[in-house]
């Protein structure tokens, strides 16, 4: 999509990859065909890809579904069910393709935010905040649907059972090696689907909850020697139960605790008082993925860099 | 305290009440004395009161026990073990009114994060984000001992069972009147130990435990004809099922969820489809208390005010 | 304002203190008398105080001023004219104590966001972040009025000229005295006006800007021995410049700026790389008042307390 | 770089695309040759490409140069000197693939915060918050240097000059159309240099300092029909000007300024009184770049998508 403009230059200036849409669109959806109400608490964003061309280069809005018609269609459609967030993205995308012939594709997102009962009440609810679920579709200019689902700050600490030692020594380098230290990050992981899987249909759900117990267990079990070999496992485990995964990217900010020096006080300190820094922090960041996996999808150009 | 100083107006001017220490010291505790780890996750404040004038007025430092010293003994007496958090405040508190003669009174503080274990492992943590404990240990120039225990930040939400109607209606009044909404809240709680109570001695963490089920309950269980009626309910509970809680403060916004407007789409709303607004908010405050209790206890001039 | 309700214990149950209203009521106000025109940016909370016993009680709403109909009056009013930020929040307190028998007081409060022009053009702004103004007004249950302005966020930073040593030293004691460090802090100022000059009328744009100019000339000219003493002389030339100002409340956080050790790199390090800490931060607060101003006005148990 | 491992199934896991590194080192540096001081205020992260799969595979940590080594080396070229940002990332992208034979590139990245002069003071500063100065360092495993420079949080608004009207009408639509509004937005603008710009020479800070004030310049005298229009314009105005930048990526929130009905309450509002919202708001997304740029430059891989 190239749009001439004069330049002084003897280049022309064109509008190159572009999308719009309105962000952060607070859906709560309350089911209550029964006593027992049910709660879906959602962040939506939709934006649109197509022939927008005329909207930057000449002001002319005859293209340009309006943010507010997009927002007022997340709710529109939400009255009618949501499902599964995925679920409720692939609605949007398909009514906007679907609806506007410039409209050839976009990129929907949300975040999912969870609710316990108080006391398995019917309609009282806290919130959990353990962890954010987020979920993407990209529907490409050919029609191909893509998702990546994901979590993020999902936070987890290990208190013994992490060493990090046999790293190189230069002028700069005055770390001193441990065998045992805590190992502490927030996780940020985004799957993304096969083609194969998403036409033979997933239980959105039910992989999100499996990917979530398999990323906390294999966190715990693996006896660590370096936060990337932590998250390799993690991952590894992830692809391993779930062929429909094609791969997984995580970002994982190494939390440091450091061990608080008490010699000076009088006192010993065996791997007991720690400081949780706040900045800077590791960042250890990974594809996980399979080798017939195509190394550069191109849904990823529109999620943030790793995290 | 007030020193004098020359003003080119008749007045003096002259140095108030004030206070100093080390903010947000983040304080990570493990327990190890056997493979199945305890971990305690502390933000600790000290400020210290006392005879600080020669600073303020002269620059004179002789009395001013350095932040970093403040820090320092935070991590050094955490060595010895934390217990609660009122426990470890009051150790702080009496460790630097004891240790130096002109610091007669302060203000220690901490906030307490929550973590779970990882499938009951004995080392592997997933942090616990559904709310954060407080705690204040205000100890004044007459050496006596003030506590208020808190929570903030437990978001909790009522998807029916939740009226407002019969308020006044003036020229800038426009809210339709509801007998069924969402009722949604951040409850921050802060509830103040009697003297009683403390010199008898409080199971701090058996009484945390307790209020925060209290309010949790209270607020599923009360059908609602205003955020107020629910929040005083929740004290009250509060305060019948412990004596030694002379008084709860609580700041609750009305966390408004509005009912989209389906109609232009062609769609009914039979409270299911709602927006989450951030901002403005309802803010709704009180102190729930006892006939006999002081209505202005000098700690709460040194606690935000309500929130 | 005390209500009785039963108890199981002997003691009665009752209501305290008590406020509530719309926070954070974001108000853009532009005038348009010419083509050059003037905005001004406000965050508006409004609360109310008086007779709201039924509502907490019997969830009886009939006093219940609703706070939508609050956040309508700010906009409502705001038609006519803003004026001054303390300006505005008299006219809301004067609205609603005037217009409502039960209403015998209040809180009215807002931050100010500040705009400067694009190349002095007419009607496009670039937002100016450098502080953020403060305003409080509070109208007793006697219909007396208190107004305490003030400012936040506003960040300074002295490269030299702060030494610190002196101090008292324990065994918790490691921090090295120093006669040249960076001294940085966040700004938080709040001033209260006497009851005269608010009698006498005050020029409260004229003030703001004064007191700016004072905290600012007064922390760069300040050769600094703690920053005690800095934010002392910061306060008194203030109130030096400003009968109308009864008092000022400062709180400072020391934000850290430690020198790195370059030894371990065969490098020396006079004063010139410095790491910039997040937490622990020190927090230095007091207020800076005249001899014959009363120590705890009451509007101080409604403002968060120092910052 | 794809390393087998075994799998249940008949795929084969592998490491694909991954960085590591330190995040946000807070570096302020001061200069003091002469008593004129001068600050530079930097958030500086380092993340290395290469062969780090012994690590991930095996907890083999002989290629990991620790992150605490990457945070050290900041803070040792620093004391060298830090010239302009650009300058700093690439003086520590040729110190990590000069030392290292497997790091064979990296991403460099770092926020500048800017400090203004009190009064003209020689050594004391106040924050200027109105935007935050951004720049990437890219070295491919080709060896090849990709700068991306940028800035993010400028805020800016027109009270008038901004239409919108024009767009399609559905069942969801119920916008009305306007010619006259507020049009707000945060700008996050981002340029890649040409590579013939970088070998060059390029004026880092000039060449900012020009695209600040034309992106500025030419929101404010663009006379809008959609924020598209404005963003089109605001590149263009760039890439006219600076033969030395291939494309721009501009993110842009559009700011909802709503103009608030006063109609219930008996008052006109002529583009008076507005309510700033939060949430949803609009984004507006795109490229501007020349015919003859290749359109996915693989530096756009690792910065966060538009924004």
């Amino acid at each position: 999509m190239t749009i001439e403009t004069t330049a002084p230059t003897d280049t022309k200036i064109v509008l190159g990859s572009n999308q719009y849409g309105k962000a952060e669109v607070r859906l709560v959806k309350i089911t209550r065909d029964t006593p027992r109400h049910q709660i879906q608490d959602l962040n939506v964003t939709s934006q649109l890809h197509g022939d927008f061309t005329a909207a930057h280069i000449d002001g002319d809005n005859s293209h340009v579904v309006a943010t507010d018609t997009q927002k007022n269609t997340v709710y529109g459609l939400a009255r009618n069910g949501v499902g599964t967030v995925e679920e409720f993205l692939l609605q949007l995308g398909e009514h906007f393709t679907g609806s506007f012939d410039w409209v050839t594709g976009g990129r929907w997102a949300a975040q999912q935010f969870f609710w316990d009962r108080i006391n398995d009440h019917d309609h009282a609810f806290s919130q959990n905040k353990s962890e954010v679920r987020t979920a993407v579709l990209e529907i490409g200019d050919d029609g191909k649907k893509s998702i990546v689902a994901g979590l993020e700050d999902l936070t987890v600490l290990k208190s013994t059972g992490s060493e990090f030692h046999g790293f190189p020594v230069d002028k700069y380098t005055v770390l001193k090696e441990t065998t045992d230290r805590i190992l502490a990050t927030d996780v940020t992981a985004r799957w993304r689907y096969t083609d194969q899987g998403l036409e033979a249909g997933i239980d959105f759900d039910g992989v999100y909850a499996s990917v979530r117990n398999l990323l906390l267990t294999r966190f715990a079990s693996t006896h660590s020697y370096a936060l990337q070999q932590s998250m390799f496992q993690m991952g590894k485990a992830v692809l391993e139960a779930h062929p429909e995964i094609a791969e997984i990217r995580m970002s994982l900010p190494n939390k440091h605790h450091f061990l608080v020096d008490l010699d000076a006080f009088g006192q010993d300190n065996p791997n007991e008082v720690f400081f949780a820094a706040d900045r800077p922090y590791g960042l250890i960041e990974a594809t996980i993925t399979r080798e017939e996996t195509e190394s550069n999808h191109p849904i990823w150009s529109n999620i943030p860099a790793f995290a």
